[in-house]
């Protein structure tokens, strides 16, 4: 399975030719690794008597990250095999009308079918930044850097995987469905774009001298 | 060596309270994986007819992207053992003078050098931008998306190193060195932080239906 390879491995297969994994696998494996610095923020915290106060919201918040890692892991293997029948669909002859007819209704199946994965991508990115800024806010204030590395990183899963949706509504004959996929993407990328962004600018706010 | 690990266990263990990885070494995978996906475009256009005018760039730009993922798979190492002096220097005694003295001057000395790993993952973040931006437009259309995610990922690297910069610099004595980095630090920010942005736009521009 793609997400059980090494790093190298994973790089390498990115790299090359092969059709999986692609964009939609970089940008669950990008959201995991972002969701897992925010986390790191809360296991910094634990055990801490100056954040005893605040160690019971941490210890939800950790356990919250883990399962978001978890998923994110097993989406990239989701995105893999939801990219085969699209693929194959592409593949199929189109020679006489009915043959054209059944090609068109197949690959407006699978499109609908590709945008899943990535809106899942999304859903649960938004959910991490969502954890990543209430660490920022109650976490130890020596780990707050981890927090905002975390928020650039599940933004820029979010943005990669918003591109995904993009390619598959492109195409879509139901125009109602496609501009339904797209205005929820829109919508996220605006939202927790700038959510990223200003955990982003207040952990460099604390770091950046006033000079 | 961390940069050998599983996905898995890499994200396992940056969620933990172990002091590496962290920040530097996430941005250094996620800047590995943001040129994989420039790459990945560069091995979806050598060999077709259609782009055999540019194949020989292509070809060149191909060779300077694996380069680079070597590159960023090694930072994550040297990120990791660069922290190590700094993490003993912070623990440090500082109970007489003298050795209130000798801490200053040893944290000061791991604070400069615990720039270097994160200054280098940005200038070849910046690198990896400019060569994402040449497959952008010279590389197969079909490939498009997934030019657009290398861009926005290699600038949550680009990102998330800086802040290793910043939390650097900040207790420096030597504010003129300091102000040197950030100064650099701030420039490569927002020249090509921007040339992402342009990236990304240009790609989901193709993409997106004119509604």
């Amino acid at each position: 399975m793609i997400s059980q390879k090494t790093l190298p491995d994973f790089v390498q297969v990115l790299a090359s030719k092969e059709p999986v994994p692609g964009g939609g696998g970089a940008a669950a494996l990008c959201a995991a690794v972002g969701t897992a610095l925010g986390n790191m923020v809360g296991s910094l915290t634990v055990g801490k008597k100056k954040y005893a106060e605040v160690e019971d919201r941490i210890i939800e918040l950790k356990a919250k990250s883990d399962a978001l890692q978890t998923r994110f892991l097993q989406l990239i293997d989701e995105d893999a095999a939801g990219f085969e029948p699209l693929s194959k669909a592409y593949g199929l002859p189109a020679n006489t009308d009915e043959e054209k007819a059944h090609k068109k209704l197949v690959l407006e199946e699978c499109s609908v079918e590709a945008c899943k994965v990535p809106m899942e991508i999304m859903e649960r990115c938004c959910e991490a930044i969502d954890i990543i800024e209430e660490f920022a806010e109650k976490g130890s204030v020596l780990a707050v850097s981890d927090a905002g590395c975390g928020a650039v990183t599940v933004k820029s899963a979010l943005f990669a995987a918003s591109l995904n949706i993009f390619i598959n509504t492109k195409g879509m004959e139901n125009r109602d469905k496609a501009k339904e996929l797209n205005d929820k993407t829109e919508k996220m990328l605006a939202d927790y774009g700038k959510k990223a962004d200003a955990i982003f600018d207040m952990v460099a706010a604390k770091l950046k001298p006033a000079e």
